[in-house]
């Protein structure tokens, strides 16, 4: 870089779980062809096989040292180093960076590596900030590895929900409309619906209540919640109380609005536990390179919940919870890819973040460790990662490109209670404050949906396809009438997301644009199979599968929409 | 008023619909002790029996007058009468008031009267105006006819949706939310997604595509659509672009939301008629003296969507759109109430206000006029009532005080497809504009809510029902056993809203509050219901029916589910 671009300023150059990047204030963004420049000049660096060597200075000697070299980044990262660190330099050749290391004796070492795009990205990633060029890139000890990775990164690609959602047409983005606020085309609403659908059939079984509540309240109930003062600049706020006026905010979460619904008459131990369950739409005002597809948005809409209860409901109604959310990932086939994170508070370092006593957190956090052990769940446990009033369980995930997200969360609130003067008569006349568990059922639809477009890569179980027949007339102009019979049989039969392909296009042309759209089930219809009141069934995993009757076809899709998807098979 | 509180001030008192209001200035708001005194002023009045007499002035003598008696807001008004109008007086005994008339010839005619309620009301309906207090009365030739109304008056605030909606825990409204942000407890929330299920089933059998859009979007959408120039002040804004920063809004319809989905791909005419539906949440910033229960509200759902389509299938559309609605009116049993407007446009007086030419106009207004006449609907015609982009057909409906609002809305828009740049290739190649019909099926889902509450009187048809059949054991001890026995058997036989009154109450308490809650079945179980595999029916329209098999009182649930409500018989 310095020798391409002696003006380039070097700001961080982390490894990270997939290769490395390098942040760089350049003056115009790189392109593929400077990519391929800086690939070949590295070759000739690796072939020089220069060695590389460690050096320690003292504070004043790195600032000074980083000066001579104009390195403006480099300089505040020291001064924000803490007193007693260790101020690390490696050079190699003309070089010499700033890092903590540990680095490679010599550059011959390295033996393939690849660049594989360039980004913007803000320095110490504030959006105040300058914006600067990131590179990333990859190494491996063998080009036979590198190219392995190449193929899984190009198939990666090609399960990308941004990508694969769009040309699936689930969801679409406008520039009219912003970043960050996808619109749900008929397909992806179909599929949504079914998923919202599924998950408030199987709540209502299991006892909860659903509520409707409202997206927006005026500040007095986030003051009270207390999200006011620690998320405020996380949510959209409508109008400001300078002149006295309403203030209203667009919800960040349900709790308080659940709330509610048990202020709304006096409560005894006969209402506990109560269970409140929400198709809930809330919003966040996610910076603009936050963003990313369905999996960060600024409105999204959460299978939401809370169960309010007595101290002796907490460990059964915890692991229904629990229960409930591994059923959910089971049939949406997202369930062998989950791992656990237990989130402790950390009243050591953080004290402030977090309200209630030590001990009321060391019983509550015994308690939910308790549950998870008894469960035998293999899980890690994290200081510091709680909500600032409980303990949480994150069943987290990863996305194609291996970035993890979390998916599910259940959290036990000990506090929230007090704050909004819930109270319940317990057996003996006494008023007490329930406990509550926040949680979802299967988590935030959008993400949901675009981690089953990665997962499937487009090819969804029957159940949940937006399309589950085409019918494809083998011609147009005599098999038609047969084709709309064939879709009338399926919907009386209640297999309703069926199409017919009646365009006038060449049958291998229709029959590989089906294979693309992913449809799981064709069915060509011709002469014979008119005669024969049958199909010629092809599925999207096996390809042509031969001739059926019509009953027989019904019978094999019927057993296929009831069965779970058998998830890791592709 | 001006013998009791001299000091208030005549704002205006006009005949409404029913009875009369007046709002005067004055510096405590009434009580119910205040409006005694007032009437029995008023008696005295009457019994003095003052002749009324008519006079006009001229415009500063007017003034002056009314400068005399330093009633600031009379002169308000002459100042905003144009230079032509009559200035009419009234006087009778020592009282002179600024009206237009007419009026009795003497007190003396007043035979019987009421004062009914006293509420806050801005001077010109303006919250920027000083908040004045207003008396509602009523008046009636004799005591008895006034006797009646009274009775009927008391009936509707039985039927009130605001009052009962409450009792029957199917809303509640929470100071720490908002005014117009009505939370639904989970007897509410039940009936919303019956409604919306039954809608979108409807909708999807009709070939309807569901889509799933923001609620919210940059400037520049509304910018396109118009709304930013008309309708802003109404619209809930996020942010200001005082410092170029992104201003975004809360969509107040959903039109150009699913515009954009049509834009999504090219279009041809084998894509028409596109029939897209949404389950679409709103918001309007509704002044706070503007809101009403369910009825007027900031966040509402509305059964959207629009009907995309070429010049020859707008008539079919339209007919089916107009089909679709009555279907839904007449399941919820609302449909006999409604009473049909073509709102047209007003070139004449308020050209400026609409967007096409007149030809267009009238090419339209008249297609649609033929539609109408040709259903053999009958309607009233009114002009200066349609869209700015087009005509409309209102579904108007009363509520239980006899206000009337609009339930259904059918518009043809000719203007927005331009706009949008929304074209399509029709049969010859060539690029051609849409219509849009902008459409809803049952209207806005807590309006339709709460005029069935008013309707019903909270004694909802059975498939609405939040609960269809309460079972009460004679014992708790003995027979609640049984009693969970036959709730399971009608949740296993699909009837899923089940209750068990098992609070330790006497029988005929337990009875009676079944009775308050209107639940449609009741079902007695004790030992000989036991003994017998059956149950004793009571049902909320006919009360103790007898002792029945439980198979039978499944036959006749189902029954009853499956009909449509027999409207008119409440």
């Amino acid at each position: 870089m310095k020798r391409l671009y002696p003006e380039s300023l070097l700001a961080i150059g982390p490894a990270i779980d997939r290769g490395f990047y390098y942040d760089f204030d350049v003056k115009t963004s790189f392109t593929k062809n400077d990519l391929n420049l800086i690939e070949k000049e590295m070759k000739r660096i690796i072939k020089r096989n220069f060695s590389i060597e460690r050096f320690e200075l003292k504070r004043s000697d790195a600032i000074k040292l980083m000066q001579k070299l104009n390195e403006i980044y480099k300089i505040e990262i020291i001064n924000g180093l803490k007193d007693n660190e260790i101020i690390s330099f490696y050079r190699q050749g003309e070089f010499v960076d700033l890092c903590l290391g540990p680095h490679l004796n010599n550059t011959g070492m390295i033996k393939s590596f690849k660049l594989l795009s360039t980004t913007g990205a803000y320095w110490c990633g504030d959006a105040k900030n300058k914006m600067l060029c990131r590179i990333y890139g990859i190494s491996f000890p063998n080009d036979s590895l590198l190219e392995d990775y190449l193929i899984n990164l190009e198939e990666s690609k090609n399960r990308d929900h941004n990508k694969l959602g769009r040309e699936l047409e689930i969801f679409t983005i406008s520039s009219h409309v912003g970043k960050g606020l996808p619109i749900f085309l008929p397909y992806g609403a179909k599929m949504l619906r079914l998923l919202q659908n599924f998950v408030e059939n199987e709540e209502e079984k299991r006892g909860y209540l659903l509520t409707i509540t409202p997206f927006m309240a005026k500040s007095d109930l986030y003051k009270i919640s207390g999200h006011w003062d620690h998320y405020k600049e996380n949510m959209f706020v409508i109008g400001n109380d300078e002149n006295g006026k309403e203030v209203l905010a667009l919800r960040p979460m349900t709790c308080p609005f659940q709330f509610q619904i048990f202020l709304n008459k006096t409560r005894s131990y006969r209402d506990l536990p109560m269970r409140l369950s929400e198709t809930s739409t809330m919003f966040r005002n996610e910076a603009s390179g936050e963003m990313h597809g369905l999996i960060r948005i600024r409105q999204f809409t959460l299978s939401d919940g809370h169960i309010i209860c007595a101290e002796e409901h907490l460990e059964d109604e915890f692991k229904s919870c629990l229960e409930l959310a591994i059923f959910c990932l089971k049939k949406v086939g997202l369930y062998d890819d989950v791992s656990y994170r237990f989130s402790k508070c950390d009243l050591v370092n953080n004290k402030e973040k977090y309200i209630g006593t030590e001990n009321q957190w060391k019983f509550v956090q015994e308690k939910m460790q308790n549950i998870l052990d008894d469960l035998g769940l293999i899980y890690e446990s994290v200081d510091g990662e709680a909500a600032f009033y409980g303990p949480k369980l994150d069943l987290q995930i990863k996305n194609v490109y291996g970035k993890e997200d979390t998916l599910i969360t259940l959290q036990i609130d000990f506090q929230l209670a007090e704050r909004f003067s819930m109270k319940y008569t317990d057996q003996n006349g006494l008023k007490k404050y329930p406990y509550i568990i926040h949680r979802t059922s299967i988590g935030c639809y959008e993400r949901t949906l675009a981690l089953m477009i990665e997962k499937f890569a487009g090819a969804f179980p029957v159940w949940i396809a937006p399309v589950q027949v085409l019918i494809i007339p083998v011609s147009i102009d005599k098999n038609l009438c047969y084709a709309k019979t064939v879709m009338e049989v399926l919907k009386e039969n209640g297999i309703r997301r069926v199409e017919i392909n009646d365009r006038n296009e060449k049958l291998g042309y229709r029959l590989r644009s089906a294979q693309l759209k992913k449809i799981p089930y064709m069915l060509i219809v011709g002469e014979s199979e008119e005669r024969e009141k049958s199909v010629s069934m092809r599925t999207q995993k096996n390809g042509d599968v031969g001739i059926l009757k019509l009953y027989e076809f019904l019978k094999i899709i019927k057993k296929d929409i009831e069965s779970f998807p058998s998830w890791n098979t592709i």
